[in-house]
């Protein structure tokens, strides 16, 4: 059982600086995501964008806006229960809460903080019979660890910035990647484009345009897939594979966390924004692109506003008894649970003669 | 009369950070300021000491944070009425407002949003016979503009980072420049303490200490000033001097603006936090550390995001027939009133064989 004092569901930007503002607290955090990596919505969709509007960023990849915060709050050493979908919660007696995933890891905390989002990413499946047997056997929707193909034979299927990026990079890892595709146009940043133009050239990745994955075969796990490339199902090839990876994009889905007895509305959880961002449920709160109130914009920087103010309503419902006093990071600088310590260089007192 | 859209009275990093998202609206802003520059506290206070809990920024210097916001509102052309205080506030018939300020200058918009912070900062004054008749006539407590120094001599009293950053300046500006303080000790940044001492050995800043400025001299405009060294005033010495610049201190005071007929509290400004951080007078809104509401934190993320609600709401005010539709940054772009356009770069379509 993992323990925390605020188990945040969702790794997104918003789930991300919860973890600074608890950690000025004291406070430890723990966060869960279906997806392989930390991120949310910069991470898996638009890694490579610019943002213009983070204040104090006149220019920032979503990418490098993730990595920020990741360095920021690595003093507060958080926790990550990455790949893995919150499945359900429970309220025991002494008021804390048990979250189990979707692979069965457990985590209690007295303060659960939904940082959902759109919701959790869910991967759009082909529609192929004996799918579901060689899932986590063959085939799989995400990369988590890309160490996993090393050697390996990959077919890859997709014509976005997904299939293009993880072609491109599976093309030094694995023995062998083939790109299948629908049509003959790929659509993505002009350069993942050309080097996938580059690596089928000299001979890297192997591309199939246009070309459908129709069927899997194996035994326990996968060692085939068809490709069918015309009209024609006479003319479908086999091709011996150890992994099908099918990149058709990540759909957003609120999921379980929708059957939890929290206020919904419009596909996202009611909050008292007027107060602490806490749901109907005591105990819950939900801050980010999640929640929903009078005025709401899912933007990245009121996520961060509606974190810092959830930190400080944990705090009191965690200690009660005590009144915490804000100091501000410059004059206090930031401890990390890692015995780091950041201060301002401080000022001296020195004659002058 | 300057007009506009948002009046903005505060030039802190809140105030700065309206323009960005009343530009994405397309709604024109102008600031009036109390300082010679932008930036309120982070510029004032502490612009070379580092912050800790800006979202994304592991660690930023308060005088970076607010370039970086300068850059980043560049595009949205922001009028600036610095130096001045505003005074006093009118609603017109037309329901706009007109804000005048110490200087008389008048500004008209129909929003004004009081980005004030702790108060417009005010300095410490020395306690000196006929003060009044040489303020703007060779005493000042702000350096607006240096070239006015430029070959003149200037006496500079204080024992704190102005006194001592300012006399580093004009150091190499001014003919002569007379550093005066009543201890030994000065406290400041170890480095400017270095530079003064070594400023002094080489000659090229005159040290008083202990010393005080005791009494001001001149027709009609300051020709010279009376330093007493010891006990005995018998031994005060005169200095001829151009100016004199005590620097002991700005103190922030909510001034004029406690008498507008907003509710205020703990000397801050009552919101509806609930909605769009409106004051009790419709029209007026107050974000950043000026305001107050249940769990307000005075920090510099938290009237970043007030500042972002505030102007969707005085968008529905100017245009109530309008439906704004928001668009992310990064898929939108960012359009300057310069004519200028940042956005990111598109994806391509493109055949790869
Ligand atoms: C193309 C694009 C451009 C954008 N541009 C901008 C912009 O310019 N400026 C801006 O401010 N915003 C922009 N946004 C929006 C911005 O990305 C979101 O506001 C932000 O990501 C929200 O952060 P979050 O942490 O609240 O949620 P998310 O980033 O959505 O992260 C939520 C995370 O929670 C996880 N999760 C949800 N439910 C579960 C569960 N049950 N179990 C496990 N994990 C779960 C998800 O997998 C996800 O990783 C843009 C969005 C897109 C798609
Ligand atoms: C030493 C120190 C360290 C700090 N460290 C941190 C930190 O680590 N993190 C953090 O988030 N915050 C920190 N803060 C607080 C932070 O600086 C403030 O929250 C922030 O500056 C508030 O911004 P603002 O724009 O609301 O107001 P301010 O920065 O106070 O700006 C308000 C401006 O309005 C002007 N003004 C007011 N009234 C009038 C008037 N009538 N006419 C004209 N002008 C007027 C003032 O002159 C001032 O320039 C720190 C503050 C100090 C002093």
């Amino acid at each position: 059982m993992i323990q925390t004092d605020i188990l945040i569901i969702g790794a997104g930007p918003t789930g991300l600086f919860a973890v600074f503002e608890a950690g000025l607290l004291k406070l430890k955090c723990h966060l869960i995501d279906a997806l392989p990596q930390a991120g949310g919505q910069c991470s898996e969709l638009y890694p490579k964008k610019p943002i213009y509007d983070i204040p104090g960023f006149p220019e920032v990849l979503a990418g490098d806006l993730v990595d920020n915060l990741m360095e920021q709050i690595k003093p507060f050493q958080p926790g990550f229960t990455l790949g893995e979908r919150a499945e359900t919660i429970e309220k025991l007696e002494d008021g804390t809460f048990i979250v189990t995933t979707s692979k069965g890891t457990k985590h209690q905390a007295p303060i659960v903080a939904i940082a959902g989002g759109l919701g959790s990413f869910e991967p759009r499946k082909p529609q192929l019979e004996n799918l579901e047997k060689y899932e986590d056997n063959g085939v799989a929707y995400m990369i988590k660890d890309p160490e996993v193909y090393r050697n390996k034979k990959v077919v890859i299927a997709g014509g976005g910035d997904s299939a293009l990026d993880w072609s491109i990079f599976l093309a030094d890892v694995a023995s062998e990647v083939t790109l299948v595709h629908r049509r003959n146009e790929f659509r993505g940043a002009l350069d993942s484009v050309e080097k996938v133009q580059h690596l089928k050239d000299i001979g890297k990745i192997n591309l199939v345009t246009p070309g459908e994955i129709v069927g899997l075969q194996g035994e326990k796990k996968l060692e085939s897939v068809i490709i069918r490339k015309t009209a024609n199902a006479a003319e479908d090839v086999m091709l011996e594979t150890d992994f099908f990876i099918p990149l058709f994009g990540l759909s957003p889905k609120l999921g379980p966390i929708a059957d939890w007895g929290l206020e919904i509305e419009k596909n996202a959880i009611k909050v008292d924004n007027a107060l602490d961002y806490q749901t109907n449920i005591p105990g819950i709160y939900a801050i980010g692109d999640v929640n929903t109130y009078p005025g709401k914009l899912k933007l990245i920087l009121c996520g961060f506003h509606e974190a810092t103010l959830m930190c400080q309503s944990a705090y009191q419902r965690i200690f009660p008894d005590k009144k915490y006093v804000m100091k501000y990071t410059t004059v206090g600088g930031v401890t990390g649970f890692d015995g780091s310590k950041k201060e301002a260089p401080k000022a001296v007192v020195k004659v002058i003669n």
